[in-house]
């Protein structure tokens, strides 16, 4: 309970949808910090990044309850949930939105492709705190212990301190070790390699399956995520929406600044 | 020709899709410059962002030359045809990557959600100079004369000078209009409201059509995209794929950083 009596209000989304262990393993963190409620894809949602659903519509179906959590389901993208769950489910605005626990990495550049993370932006453009968490590991059945201690940490140091106008965060945790701590880092650059496999389907018609490997540009740059994570650290990395690159903007207007002859 | 005998390659995608106008618009304007390829969506892709497929395999289908322009279409998102364009159809790196011209705004907050610009962030992970032009009517017949001018004179400044380092440019033009000129901005901050019309289907049940409006923050900030456009001007928008907020990390290492008992 709050100081003024009103109890926590927590939405959880992701992108591996409402039936993946990620999940549940969140909602079990998070019903102890106040109301939870649930608002998650009914399918797989991997790499949907800040899509929006604009040619058909959503329904959302109210499913029972988990472990305290209500649970809604809909039939879009991450997204999609973040703005239903805002706009037609709430009632209020929560106190803090938490995303994941994602099967996977989004370390590096892959906050721009992450459904994960567009629940995160979505809810920073509206002004809400908000958290991606992402366990380094894609098994459906992978082990979630040691990313109790850092959703904790992160959570109560959000909800202790808020965080800086236009900032959220992205949250990498290391699988199969004890986690050492928690470091807060810049997104490692890099690009994407091999980025399909080439192959035919059945009828010999040729396809293409997106695969590829992360490489990182400097990989002993020690004030970037993959560099921690290789150590056995969790990650924090600060993030906004708002991708204008201001520093650029000057010496852009002395190019581009034009008043045409009309 | 460049000094080094060799051609210009340009790479033009979209997330309109292959037949839409705006895209045949920008060939048109691009194909002077060099040696034009598309490769776009076989579908529309609006508001798919920087999202990939992943569940199902790309088929690529060259097309019929389009006024002097190879033509192919790819079962997949705006991302995934840049991608496929890279890894397997282009041979070697293009020198500019221009996308659109998209039907409807991408301004202020918009580039989040806009294919259009996921193309333009992932030429720009890739180290390849990138331009989303964007024309403020989704009218599929709208009229593009006033964006030549403006297209001319964007890729000749890119061509000529490059852009900085991870940065790539979100152009808009207003519509309706002679458009004055060409300014270089911040994109306006501002939210969506109202964002989903409640209603129900011819089975009676209730179903949400994503609608809404953009409610700019700061209407009279006139280092804003949107100040501009309203004032029939074209607006050149720096952007940067890395969303880490730099600017956050001394303070929240403050409070986040953490070594764990182990």
């Amino acid at each position: 309970m709050e100081k003024d009596g009103k109890c926590k209000l927590i939405l959880i989304s992701n992108d591996d949808g409402i039936d993946s262990l990620g999940i549940h393993t969140l909602v079990d963190y998070m019903v102890n910090y106040g109301e939870v409620v649930v608002v998650a894809p009914e399918q797989p949602q991997s790499a949907k990044s800040s899509s929006l659903t604009v040619e058909t519509p959503l329904r959302a179906r109210q499913l029972p309850d988990y472990h305290g959590a209500k649970m809604w389901r809909v039939n879009g993208t991450p997204v999609d949930c973040t703005k239903l769950a805002f706009s037609h489910i709430l009632g209020r605005k929560p106190d803090i939105v938490v995303s994941g626990i994602n099967h996977g990495s989004n370390a590096g550049i892959n906050a721009i492709y992450s459904g994960t993370m567009g629940v995160v932006f979505e809810a920073c453009i509206n002004g809400i705190p908000s958290v991606g968490f992402s366990l380094l590991s894609h098994d459906a059945n992978a082990d979630f212990t040691e990313c109790e201690n850092v959703v904790r940490t992160v959570v109560d140091g959000v909800l202790a301190n808020g965080l800086p106008k236009d900032v959220c965060l992205n949250v990498n945790i290391p699988a199969k070790c004890k986690v050492k701590g928690i470091k807060v880092t810049n997104a490692a650059e890099g690009v994407w390699v091999e980025d399909f496999e080439k192959t035919t389907d059945p009828h010999g018609r040729e396809i293409f399956w997106l695969t590829g490997r992360y490489e990182v540009t400097h990989p002993d740059d020690s004030s970037s995520d993959i560099y921690w994570l290789d150590r056995e650290y969790a990650t924090v990395v600060p993030c906004t929406p708002d991708q204008t690159a201001k520093r650029a903007i000057s010496a852009l207007s002395s190019v581009f600044d034009n008043d045409f002859d009309v």
